[in-house]
């Protein structure tokens, strides 16, 4: 059964694929507008992991209406589930898509799909939406992220990650600078995947 | 690293504990009150799957004040969840065990530990709780259950399955006859292991 892992190059959608594995034939799949090349960075990171990577590019319209939500909101929080939504849909429009991963933890708060778009998702596309990481504390991911992942972590701005919120920054820098990113976005640690452990593809010992 | 995984001998554990197996050393482990010889049945089950079991036997001071709350209430929902948290308390206290895992799937409801439990627990005790279904729907574990496991499924007064219910109606059945048990507990269909299919043991294809 293949299965696509919505893949960012952070450490926990690197984990959800590893996980996933030895049950599925993974595909990571990355999104990206054009803005900056992170697909690309994304598809570095997938090759040192072992996994088939491709790029999805949905219309700029969905990173153009996020745009118009956070400057409403003065928050990230509705622009970046909006992305994550759509884009979760506009996957699971392929027909070639049969199952969907996301990395999302136990505690993550954004993005998040809530329980009635899951299903949503699931009945209108004929899909599954599986998160491996949701009933995985924090903790319980860092220690198997140190078993199979050398990764680097950095503030925000300083990983270019290929996540929804880089392009959104980016965005919001080249229509109104860097000083609009600080006002909207919190700083936050954001993960970068360096290398696998080789070590660490089997079992855990 | 050690993961013990509570086992009821039905799909959903028994698909937990495959799940987990390429990246931790799996033991299954089941919780008995010696009302009947559920925790036999499951040894029998994990010893197919190819798992060590151990059984547990915490205090029967926990089945009988579940007995309580569910005379006063009517209905099994809380002392279920009383039954489940008190036995992950007393397994999470035993120093040899680091992680637990439990079956339990997106979109169950009896029994499941809220969010603040499970921190407590996890602080209180240094363990990580880990639920590796929690991010799976119904259809995508039937898939993989199909991939993985033989299993008879039958109403839930038909199959003998190591679960907390099971003893709990024995109790009533024995102090109020088998009445009083279709009165409380809601007829529901429950799933017993037969079998693990070779050909699933490493990766579907």
């Amino acid at each position: 059964m293949q299965i696509s892992v919505l893949f960012s190059g952070g450490k926990d959608s690197s984990l959800s694929a590893i996980l996933l594995e030895p049950f599925f034939e993974v595909e990571l799949v990355t999104c990206g507008f054009s803005l900056l090349p992170i697909g690309e960075v994304a598809a570095e990171t997938a090759k040192k992991l072992g996994f088939p990577h491709r790029i999805i590019k949905p219309d700029t319209s969905i990173l153009e209406k996020a745009y118009d939500m956070i400057l409403q909101d003065g928050f990230p929080k509705n622009a970046i589930n909006f992305i994550h939504k759509s884009v979760i849909e506009y996957l699971a429009a392929d027909n070639n898509v049969k199952v969907i991963a996301d990395g999302i933890r136990r505690d993550d708060r954004v993005p998040v799909l809530g329980q009635p778009d899951i299903r949503s998702i699931e009945d209108r596309f004929g899909v599954h939406y599986i998160c491996p990481l949701k009933g995985f504390g924090r903790a319980a991911v860092n220690e198997l992220v140190k078993e199979h992942l050398f990764i680097e972590e950095g503030m925000s701005e300083e990983i270019l990650k290929a996540d929804y919120e880089t392009e959104l920054r980016e965005l919001i820098r080249q229509r109104h600078g860097p000083g609009k990113i600080k006002e909207i976005f919190p700083l936050h640690v954001q993960s970068h995947v360096i290398e696998r452990r080789k070590a660490g593809q089997n079992k855990i010992t």
